[in-house]
């Protein structure tokens, strides 16, 4: 059983709406080259090569919601969003067991009733956010109803990366080069997010919290030791005219370590090795980011499963990774 | 015998202009703190832990050079840090046997001059350059000169991160915030400038160019998958109305493995592994970035020695990393 925590999906009638609302002529290009993203038939037929035993929780890609929508239409295309993943479930179970809700989180009361909804008429095993709301970092107060509630239901959040629009701008010429925004500005976007996180004190209010990270906490596991000597051991000594020294009552490195990652490396072995050694066996999830790759779907999950299958571990924690971890995480009864 | 690649300096003469110069209170703030920054009797005290076989290669910390002084006024504060690190070199050369090079990268023709002069006069064994000057990418043809030059004359540029102006502009007061800019920026700002690099086609005008990256790389090794299937694979994809399919000869991972890459991730043994793995055993060299430690100079030495000595390869890789990898690239007589 292996059971895939972090693919990306569009649903054919959410596909349909956003393509009349204003995007991204890049990304939209992308979509179209895609068919596995937005046409469930090519989804499955693409799923075939890994048998029975694959799964896959359906997230809905890229980009955020209120990217297309502004706070009074953004809760009615979340609620087109959730629908049309759990009818996919519903269709599908043995390929789709559970999916994530999508919150509009520029109307922070709608996206909590959203919230709610989802989970309990829905059925969602949890919700996924963006690393920033519009440019707005996620440590804003805002927001924190999203993470308190998440808390309370002990469900998990994916976060999954998005360009900043104030709070990290990758939106200049520069930066749009060669793709640089993608390559290196998801990761520190994501980072970035998490550092807030860490930082506003999140993990003191609720240490149990669940928040799964795209792409294997992006920067944080190879800049572990920046992140520990360099940072946590020195903060605030960088800094004139702010005291950040016993912000936390814990070193903020601590803190990083209580993330849950997926293992969507784009099938890199030595990522994936410091990841697993950074967050513990216990943290790390199968995830593939699915169908973002050169195929269109299949090879990041060849590519991940070689992966998995070649580290030097356990056979429980392989099961683990494939899905024990999501398991536990989702409370699923099964 | 360990020959430390990557430590920062300030010589007393050169600090005390810097110190007139406007500089930021926060970086000020810290500079102060360092004894062994500026005070080289302090320097030479704290490194005394290490023995007789610790030497330093003399490279001049942060700020870029452009930063303190105007494009009229940089060739001359170049100069009197390249006199200073020469007179320490001379004054104390069982520790410090060379020094590397600063440039006035805002006037390119001064550059230019200071190079040839640096090196043929000062008997500087390299430059130093920072990932962006004043926002310019390195791939500006401005600064082509000083990359041909290094190749022409078979000597390693020494990059080192530097928070971007325009190129990606991490000062605002989000990402100041928690000191977000110095942990994430500069990873980002590194690996961005070694894209450009690459991307612009470097290494198909010098294949054999020497760049060392500070700090292991930056995010490259971690985001070995992303960089390859995810990027070199995909390039265009995500981008409407520009070409960047068969920018480059080569797969663009391929040339990212060409940098070479220092130790210096503050003691973190699962990083120095993944990034050992991604550069090989002849590209990777013992840095520590001293004296920027929570005891001012000696931990990063001695946590990246432990990390070192307890790596799993033979002793033949461990004295090409602690000495024998930069003596090739400067290459020295002895």
């Amino acid at each position: 059983m292996k059971i895939d925590a972090y693919s990306h999906i569009l649903p054919a009638p959410y596909f349909e709406r956003m393509r009349e609302l204003a995007v991204d002529p890049g990304a939209l290009k992308r979509w179209l080259e895609l068919p596995a993203l937005h046409d469930v038939d090519a989804r499955l037929r693409m799923m075939d090569e890994f048998g029975d035993g694959y799964q896959q929780i359906l997230t809905l890609s890229s980009p955020p919601i209120e990217l297309l929508a502004g706070p009074a239409e953004s809760a009615a295309l979340a609620r087109l969003a959730n629908e049309s993943m759990l009818e996919l479930c519903e269709k599908h179970p043995d390929r789709f067991p559970a999916f994530v809700a999508s919150l509009p989180m520029n109307n922070p009361d709608a996206a909590l009733a959203e919230l709610a909804y989802a989970i309990d008429d829905l059925g969602a095993r949890g919700v996924q956010v963006f690393t920033n709301v519009s440019g707005r970092p996620l440590d804003d107060p805002a927001f924190q109803g999203v993470f308190d509630e998440m808390a309370r239901r002990d469900l998990p959040i994916w976060m999954h990366p998005a360009r900043g629009a104030a709070f990290a701008d990758y939106a200049t010429e520069d930066a749009s080069k060669y793709e640089i925004w993608w390559a290196f500005g998801w990761p520190y976007e994501t980072s970035a997010a998490m550092a807030r996180l860490v930082f506003s004190g999140l993990f003191e209010r609720h240490p149990d919290i669940k928040i799964i990270t795209h792409h294997m906490g992006a920067m944080i596991p190879y800049l572990e030791g920046r992140i520990g000597l360099g940072w946590s051991d020195q903060l605030g000594s960088r800094t004139a005219g702010e005291d950040y020294r016993n912000l936390l009552p814990r070193r903020p490195l601590d803190y990083f370590r209580r993330f849950y990652a997926d293992t969507a490396l784009s099938g890199s072995a030595i990522g994936t090795r410091c990841g697993l050694d950074f967050f513990g066996a216990d943290h790390v999830l199968f995830g593939t980011d699915c169908p973002f790759d050169p195929e269109g779907g299949p090879m990041y999950i060849r590519e991940t499963i070689r992966v998995i299958d070649d580290l030097d571990v356990t056979d429980a924690v392989r099961e683990q990774i494939y899905h024990g971890n999501l398991r536990r995480l989702m409370n699923a009864r099964t």
